[in-house]
């Protein structure tokens, strides 16, 4: 099973997935295999592990067709619900992978994404998104969830049918760990969320701003790491996805659709990755975190420096990304 | 020029690289120009900024053929050496991005790279490296300097001509930041330095273990982030890289160009990418932090889960990739 390593210099933890493991000799040879079957179409259900969640109608069996959104494990899980362990050889910590890894399949339609299936099924996706994270949330391993699309083989889809994968951990990784900690910091300081301070200033500025409705708001921040790195957040003061209410979530399906469809037809359809911020399950600083999708089309390739520094080389400028994007036809 | 600009929440620096700029359109058509001149071979010398350091036969003036190794600016710099000056509007601040962006041209053949040319051309860059880092150690800008090496498309090498490249700025970075923390609160408690125990410990479990001289020795560090990420060290308790003697160089020559050859033998001419990190200039720690150079081939892609995270999910176990490179006839 896979298990989580203990950087001895930074503390950060890595995953060392044996599941998904490559030998050395897989990489030799790097092609892919297009011709496959795939996994998540009417009639394949049996190629999956058995599904965790779906959508049909009533009355029709578990693992049968004719589902609208299906959850199953992931096949190659980077997490597992074993019993947590830790060992120690001296300098050298691991533990096992605790937790779940999950896909989302959006759809059955092979040919068809959030970008182009019509919106009643990004509501059911964000709809099995909520049933999740509340699933995962009550589990021991539960710490922190990480909810993200890799849509095109250059995102890292290992699968090109349109999914999302679901991330459950026994702890918080770096990043949603300092976004945490620097939240708060501004909260001591200020009294206030720094994203909703952020949400007035776009709004006041407008330069990066692409799209609002009444409760949801759409533009590319200030210090946007990579090309068309574009946030849509709650407008009101909101820490946790999960309590978003039925009114709220159909709203954001449409958000979120139309977002797509300016990368979509913008940007003739790019790889993408979607990643799902939000106040971790035991976490008590909610007056000072607020969450928020980032969405970041794969249009430039991460290399010695962004790897060698963790700091990032952004070579559009956002106000013209936002610019772009508020301008498309979605 | 180019612009630093700080995360609200985190903190963090991102470059905004205006000389870099893609235009939004400029994505749309994903293609590459193969059949451009190169201007890193001999005769096209005018192609770049005038050179800031060149190894030639005496008497042959700047800018001219028959360098073995030539330090040039960037073109397309994502730091300039013009003033400092921040600027501040309510939450966001930005700063100008001072600090030098260079490129090291490993040769002048076209066709070969630091794993095919004979070591002689190595040294000749080894002695580049230590040269520009200490000129721009001694700039006001010069709080931080990364050197680096892109080799091939897909791990982000604009230009296929080998090549590296040294960026110097005015703060550090995330990861040697956390680094240089870590590795002091290791020193606080133990009174020894990390890199050191880790030493240690590799040539005591051996499984992880690829290669050692006199000076040196290579792994794969126990949380290597991705598949086949090699560490090379000093072997004793060296903080500074641009102390190091010429005969310690001219043995890391043969050290580097060995592992580089492991990679092109092994994994068919990997794209891959290197970088060096080393106690920053003003660093006091010394005693806790030692200089190393990583290199990790472009096999995977990072996707959703590292960029929400920041957390990696390694798919080849660290022992196996160890084994394998300790294989290879290099």
């Amino acid at each position: 099973m896979p298990e989580l390593r203990q950087d001895p210099v930074t503390g950060c933890w890595v995953i060392v997935a044996k599941e998904r493991s490559k030998r050395p000799y897989d990489f030799i040879q790097r092609q892919s295999n297009s011709a496959q079957i795939c996994p998540f179409e009417y009639g394949n259900e049996s190629m999956t592990p058995p599904e965790t969640l779906a959508f049909r109608p009533d009355g029709l069996p578990a693992d049968s067709p004719d589902w609208i959104v299906r959850v199953v494990p992931n096949k190659f899980a980077a997490f597992t619900p074993e019993n947590f362990e830790e060992t120690s050889d001296g300098l050298f910590k691991s533990r096992k992978a605790y937790g779940a890894h999950e896909v989302v399949i959006h759809g059955p339609d092979h040919n068809l994404n959030l970008a182009t299936y019509p919106v009643a099924q990004t509501v059911e996706v964000l709809k099995a998104y909520k049933m999740r994270y509340n699933f995962h949330k009550s589990q021991p391993y539960g710490k922190y969830i990480q909810i993200i699309i890799n849509h095109g083989k250059e995102a890292g889809a290992s699968l090109e049918h349109s999914h999302s994968q679901i991330f459950a951990m026994p702890l918080i990784p770096q990043l949603p760990k300092s976004q945490l900690e620097g939240a708060a910091d501004y909260y001591v300081k200020t009294g206030r969320c720094v994203y909703c301070d952020m949400i007035e200033s776009e709004i006041d500025n407008g330069t990066r701003f692409i799209d609002r409705t009444e409760n949801f708001i759409v533009f590319v921040p200030y210090a946007a790491k990579l090309p068309f790195e574009t946030w849509i957040l709650p407008v009101h003061h909101r820490p946790r996805f999960e309590a978003i209410t039925d009114s709220e979530r159909d709203e954001l399906a449409d958000v979120f659709r139309q977002t797509l469809r300016r990368f979509y037809n913008g940007l003739s359809n790019p790889p993408l990755n979607m990643y799902l911020h939000t106040s971790p399950p035991g976490y008590e600083g909610v007056e000072s975190y607020h969450w928020h999708m980032t969405i970041i089309p794969k249009l430039t390739i991460a290399a010695g420096f962004e790897l060698g520094t963790n700091m990032w080389i952004n070579v559009t400028i956002p106000e013209q990304a936002a610019e772009f994007l508020r301008n498309v036809m979605s």
